[in-house]
């Protein structure tokens, strides 16, 4: 069961991850694993856990072939879903339990290695599965948050990196920190100008164009103003909209040309890096306890961040918070707006 | 000239260091260099900038041999420290220029790969250095906050891994967004209960025994209870107090002994890993405008806190700010313990 511990002195919480425990010998750097052993590819769905949901165009037998996209619950979950939420202290620290969900979805039957290689109508079907599952989870009543996000090509704590697309939802029973201080920011913008920062955001990069990636008619992409990372990319919907569990299906397309298109330009200019990309939408309202959720519906805008993994965090970044960055984010979107795709 | 920019949003800085500007085709490994090429060692002192500080036995001539420790300005400095400060905005952004002070404190007249492999009499002077240096700064009535920290074994965005023992010290006109949580979580922690919740964890960590790593008369090391990286490791001083700048020298002997017998154990037990420290200290006290520096002399409790780089970081800790941990404090303090050096 994992356990979630909670600093006190500035309040963070750690998973201490008993399901992952490791010895010192074991913190080795790991292997790439070949297509022949990769268990994410269609007519291996017997090697994963029992599927939970999955687009099919053929008859809808659970864990066979014939699937599009295809949902399954973590091997090694961070979180897990069959106890009650229990919170206690032991003298002057907090704990809770590590009550959550945590979903894989596989992207493509084949052993495709990353989204921007499937063709738009395949990315609208995985757009379509995320909303699904964020929606989902909604229905939990312990789960306040849902992160969606994707690691490509990292070697992260895993054994072995496996190069079949896929990304990740976990279904939290709290509102992370990262999560809390954006929707204090937002509401904090809003109350003193009654705008939506990142509408306001849209419209000065949109007349500007100095870090403009891509954009269509309903998406717009670009490295945002104090970029952390180099080439990092924020696709903001051009309508205001707090919430991707709303997204109608009209926009999949456009969110999937702009989230193709991203990332085939990052894969060519910088030669495949490994990224992340990160969800950022609004949490749950099902608990309407907090004030910031009151407003959020204008408050809030909903994205989705790409950063590549080019730089590693040291001893001043940790110590401060503060990120360097080694190429101007108006440098970083001159060379993504050239790189052809 | 660095730039400091704000996102508009959840207010965190980000440096836009130009002086380390890399187009796309330099972001790849680097390579360790030799003790030959090494410009930190003993004899090669015109190859670094001029020093600004030394522990000299013999006639002291700067920039020649017969040093002890060592201190000169970061050749490629992140803030910099012949201009104002001016703030400005750009739009709905906010930028300042980046002033500051980037000192680079060497270890050692040879080229010793770490701190442990010194004599306790050494690290003394070690330890003399960080505090006259951090008080020096502090003369500076442009800077908020020294952060002392030293990166270990790992390839940082430089060109090339030097393996030359040295700390860097970074001073700042800011109160990095850390460092204000963490002051603002001990702030409320002591309004609740009138105590310092460090000297409330010594307690407890004292009495429970659990995730004790080496302690003596004065200087307690342990594994903390939310620790987000494996092996995580605080020391903190017994007797309380906010500043290592007021740290007396009758005290460099019990810190130097617990820092070298630590990062032994680390060292031993985990193979030479990459690590970071940091040292948590309070802001310079010459502007008091804030109202939580006015009870920091009670509320706050310096540490150093020593991070073994063993896992990475990626879209779950990007997107929640939470981090995972796989091997508890309990384990890990428990091995390092038992671990002779």
């Amino acid at each position: 069961m994992p356990e979630l511990r909670r600093d006190p002195v500035v309040g963070y919480w750690t998973i201490i991850s008993t399901e992952r425990s490791r010895r010192p010998v074991e913190y080795k750097p790991d292997k790439i694993s070949e297509e022949a052993e990769c268990p994410f590819c269609e007519g291996r769905e017997l090697r994963t856990t029992h599927e939970i949901y999955a687009i099919r165009k053929s008859v809808p037998t659970p864990d066979s072939s014939g699937w599009q996209v295809r949902v399954i619950p973590s091997k090694t979950p961070l979180l897990v879903s069959d106890q009650k939420i229990a919170r206690f202290g032991e003298g002057i620290y907090d704990l809770m339990n590590g009550v959550g969900r945590h979903e894989i979805i596989v992207e493509s039957p084949k052993h495709s290695h990353d989204l921007d290689e499937m063709p738009v109508s395949h990315l609208e079907d995985v757009i379509a599965v995320y909303k699904e599952r964020i929606n989902q989870m909604e229905t939990d009543p312990r789960l306040q948050y849902a992160l969606l996000f994707k690691n490509h090509g990292q070697m992260i704590n895993a054994r072995q990196l496996i190069r079949h697309s896929r990304s990740q939802l976990i279904g939290m029973p709290i509102i992370p920190k990262r999560v809390k201080e954006e929707l204090l920011g937002v509401k904090s913008y809003f109350d003193r100008r009654e705008r939506c920062v990142f509408c306001d955001i849209l419209r000065q990069e949109s007349s500007e164009g100095l870090r403009v990636v891509y954009q269509n008619d309903a998406f717009f992409a670009f490295c945002p103003f104090a970029s952390r990372a180099p080439f990092e990319i924020w696709i903001l919907p051009k309508k205001h909209s707090a919430d991707f569990g709303r997204l109608e299906p009209s926009d999949f397309r456009g969110f999937a040309e702009t989230l193709k298109t991203s990332l085939a330009k990052v894969r060519v200019l910088l030669n495949d890096p490994p990224y992340n990309f990160i969800l950022h939408t609004a949490p749950y309202r099902h608990k309407k306890k907090d004030a910031y959720w009151k407003t959020l519906e204008e408050d809030f805008h909903w994205y989705l961040l790409i950063s590549p993994r080019l730089t590693h965090h040291a001893g001043f970044e940790w110590g401060t918070g503060i990120h360097i960055n080694p190429t101007s984010p108006e440098d970083a979107a001159l060379l993504l707006r050239e790189t052809g795709v």
